[in-house]
């Protein structure tokens, strides 16, 4: 019986992808990947590009990604009846996605329309988060605390909620509410245990110990996490 | 110049282990692992056996799993001792933990006493929790929402403030508080949105979706994990 893959490609290093989804990439028939621009490669393609077979048959799918929830579904269905007639029709078919797909994976939208129609096996990847703190030998959590993964478009009250309650945070999505959450981690007490990474894992990657620097926000990427123990001395 | 190197492995399956994990388990000379119980075969060391070369040199060194933090820290701070001296000796030195490096693991307390004196590079792995939501194509968060990750071995107040508070909850540490836990997912109307699983990746996985099954108790392992996705009908 013919399968549909989602494979977790990790946060961006070839490297960092399991050798189960390198596995499965070398014994599937066609390979969806998503595009958020036309006709610009994938960014989860070129990370495991390495690992495919000559001949494997690659659909770049263009995901739109605004504000447009009639035309992002549109897309979502478009892509899911493909993926079901080439199943049904015999081919194994894979789906990459950034970092991990059970965590703010659009690949999500994808797998829910699958389900009813074909088996789906979803291969887990690192998150960008994991590998930040790896990277920097930044312990997240410990013991019996908890940890919380905020992302910073979340309504602001919450973020002080959390903010005055957890002593570890990971903020995800920083880059449009950089000035907003300097000052929140000021007022709250956080900003001397944070830890900035700009494009983590990719070439440009830029490690911000020094969350008090007043241009930070000129110095940062889109792809920006924020990473925060209060438990852990900064070095 | 020698270096160290901490290697998530991740939870359990060895095709789990990313690529980087593989290609320097292959490149040590001196692999040291955490045995529990003295004389069991450490799980991390299982889990990535395939991969060793067959001259590596193990060392396998006993951490007590009790209450006693002395004893603990004799521990931590022998086997650190024992890795400073290898790598400045001039060996690369790996360490295997399970999961990932960063979230819950005593290999954070090796790390922080090697740091000052040698070279650490930490190799993040796929965290449990992550693995069991891929398996079960269970979305763990998505858009806007946090996600909060608690081990029941947290205080119980801070418990029903998280289960008020929060839609997407991953609960670790569940065996021994397992009538509490469920008690309160009933409470806070989460019942229904949960899943648990029991021995996660191992031979004797066991999923769990209907948690009002009085004997769940009785069933579940010291291994188990909860999932909660209010925004996630289950099936």
């Amino acid at each position: 019986m013919a399968k549909f893959y989602g494979i977790g490609t990790g946060p961006g290093d070839s490297s960092l992808v399991t050798v189960k989804a390198v596995e499965t990439l070398q014994n599937i028939d066609i390979l969806y990947t998503p595009e958020s621009k036309k006709g610009r490669e994938s960014l989860a393609l070129s990370i495991v590009s390495k690992y495919l077979p000559a001949d494997l048959h690659i659909k770049s799918r263009h995901f739109p990604m605004n504000f447009n929830e009639f035309e992002k579904e549109q897309a979502w269905n478009m892509v899911s009846s493909e993926i079901v007639e080439d199943v049904k029709s015999g081919k194994n078919v894979g789906f990459v996605t950034l970092g991990d797909p059970m965590i703010y994976s659009t690949y999500v939208y994808i797998m829910e329309r699958l389900m009813e129609d074909i088996e789906v096996e979803t291969i887990p990847g690192i998150s960008s988060f994991s590998n930040i703190a790896s990277n920097q030998n930044f312990p997240l959590v410990m013991d019996t605390d908890p940890l919380i993964i905020i992302p910073c478009t979340m309504e602001e009250e919450k973020i002080d909620e959390a903010f005055e309650k957890y002593d570890c945070i990971v903020l995800m999505k920083v880059y449009k509410r950089i000035h907003m959450i300097i000052d929140k981690l000021k007022k709250y007490d956080l900003i001397d245990y944070a830890i900035l990474v700009s494009n983590s894992s990719q070439e440009k990657e830029e490690v911000f110990t020094n969350l008090r620097d007043e241009h930070i926000d000129e110095k940062i990427s889109y792809f920006s996490t924020i990473l925060i123990n209060k438990n852990n001395k900064k070095r």
